[in-house]
């Protein structure tokens, strides 16, 4: 495993791979790994001849107030993992380098960044489409993956692949979950022990909806509450979003027809969690 | 020659081609195709193996009280002279396809974007930028070839490719004119007979401003003076904007040092025309 930090010497090994008829697959990420990305790295093992994980806590999508500064670092435990499971190269850029002087582009998603986290992480998405775009540019993949865990992420970067006509395929793989439920995330171990325990309680909640869901409930508002409720009884935990929405345009749902997807962020003492669920009457 | 509509035809074509080895130039244009058209191809087909030129009159980027209606169209006209040119390929796709339902995702360059046209013309060069840049997706050239002309697009698309990391060198070519010195844009055809008699003093007021330049004269404020006088006592002209700025930034300049870009945006009766020059030192 070889670990490029220069951004040309990047780009110039993936010409040529893809000049050698090598199928390169990406796994973008901003390290602090866990389950959840190695899952995506075992997907793109079986699906690629050069595999990418990218390491770049990227700070144009985060916010002013956001954990930017204490976001975990640790190229070096993450070097051991990514090692173990077979990834050919990781790819952690310099900022500086990433976003020199002058640098003044951006890619914009206008609608699906709107609404759930679009709405109280001000320029978040347009921070993500745009690292999303040069790393597309810079590791020419012909596949990249992403957890479903950031559901509205892995809808707003599939939007702009194809608006853009990237000639990439954007993949979602499925959350992946400690044994009580609660999603992967590297924000999980800002956790205290108080508060892990409250943690659980977003996915006991997404559970119980889709017992509801499979039962006949098809209000949303019905839904949400009962979300709400099982949420809210626990200690610090605070709600910030939870919505029921269509999984491409992300519009609100009153009535969930065929498909909706359940989209919760919620507040656990100083740490933000999402997590989210499909509802739909064939899932298993 | 062949011509291509389908956008996902002309993708796999050219990754095909850049695999194999193949070198691609796109000349991007809007059709209409004069001799400024004809020597960026030219140019294109001495640096490379495959040559593009796309063909399409881009909705987004006109303004809602331009010219997007009665912009010329002629591809039968463009398809001879464009053949005689040794073009392997037009790529002119149709404007639903290009842009189909829900699209929603826009390339924004945010500084280089803000003076000359773009304070009169909002939104025109994020319309640009977004054509631009599915094109490099879609055609995935190693080389683009603008001209100079449209001196600020040239910039603005140069800063994209810098910052988005695109893999393509994007070139830009000296500005072709008509005997009397009046730059070829698809543009002139709406000029009456009077109007194009007028429609020469943009160039000769440049020249002008160059012959001061290069006999000393370095404040911006002399040097408008005499470009503003020249033009204004030309029958049906209004000037939109003369300005010198500097040639990367483009932020006004007060006194040219080394470099600096004379600019000019000029309503000839109801056509509205563009021209510029370097004023440098060491020019011929």
């Amino acid at each position: 495993m070889k670990i490029i930090k220069d951004i040309l010497e990047m780009q110039v090994m993936a010409e040529e791979s893809r000049r050698s008829g090598k199928k390169i697959a990406l796994v973008p990420t901003m390290g602090a790994l866990h389950q959840g990305h190695l899952s995506l790295m075992d997907y793109g093992r079986t699906k690629a001849d050069l595999l990418v994980v990218s390491i770049f806590v990227n700070p144009i999508q985060f916010g002013p107030k956001e954990d930017f500064g204490k976001y975990p670092r640790d190229l070096q435990g993450d070097s051991l993992l990514t090692a173990k499971r077979g990834v050919d190269i990781i790819f952690s850029p310099e900022a500086k380098d990433f976003y020199p002087d002058l640098f003044q582009t951006y890619v914009m998603v206008e609608q699906v960044t709107q609404p759930l986290c679009g709405a109280v992480r001000p320029g978040h998405f347009r921070g993500v489409t745009t690292v999303v775009c040069k790393l597309f540019h810079i590791v020419k993949p012909h596949l990249a993956i992403f957890g479903q865990k950031d559901f509205q992420q892995l809808i707003v970067i599939q939007q702009m692949a194809k608006d853009l006509n990237m000639d990439v395929e954007v993949i979602g793989r499925p959350t992946v979950r400690e044994a009580d439920g609660l999603a992967m995330s590297s924000r999980n171990r800002y956790l205290s022990p108080e508060e892990r325990v409250s943690a659980r309680s977003l996915s006991w909640a997404l559970k119980e909806a889709q017992v509801l869901f499979r039962k006949g409930e098809r209000k949303t508002e019905v839904l949400l509450d009962r979300v709400s409720g099982l949420i809210g009884r626990e200690p610090a935990t605070r709600i910030e979003y939870a919505r029921i929405c269509h999984p491409r345009t992300l519009e609100d749902l009153t009535v969930v027809k065929d498909q909706g997807v359940l989209a919760l962020a919620v507040w656990v003492g100083s740490t933000r969690l999402i997590d989210n669920c499909l509802l739909e009457d064939n899932q298993e």
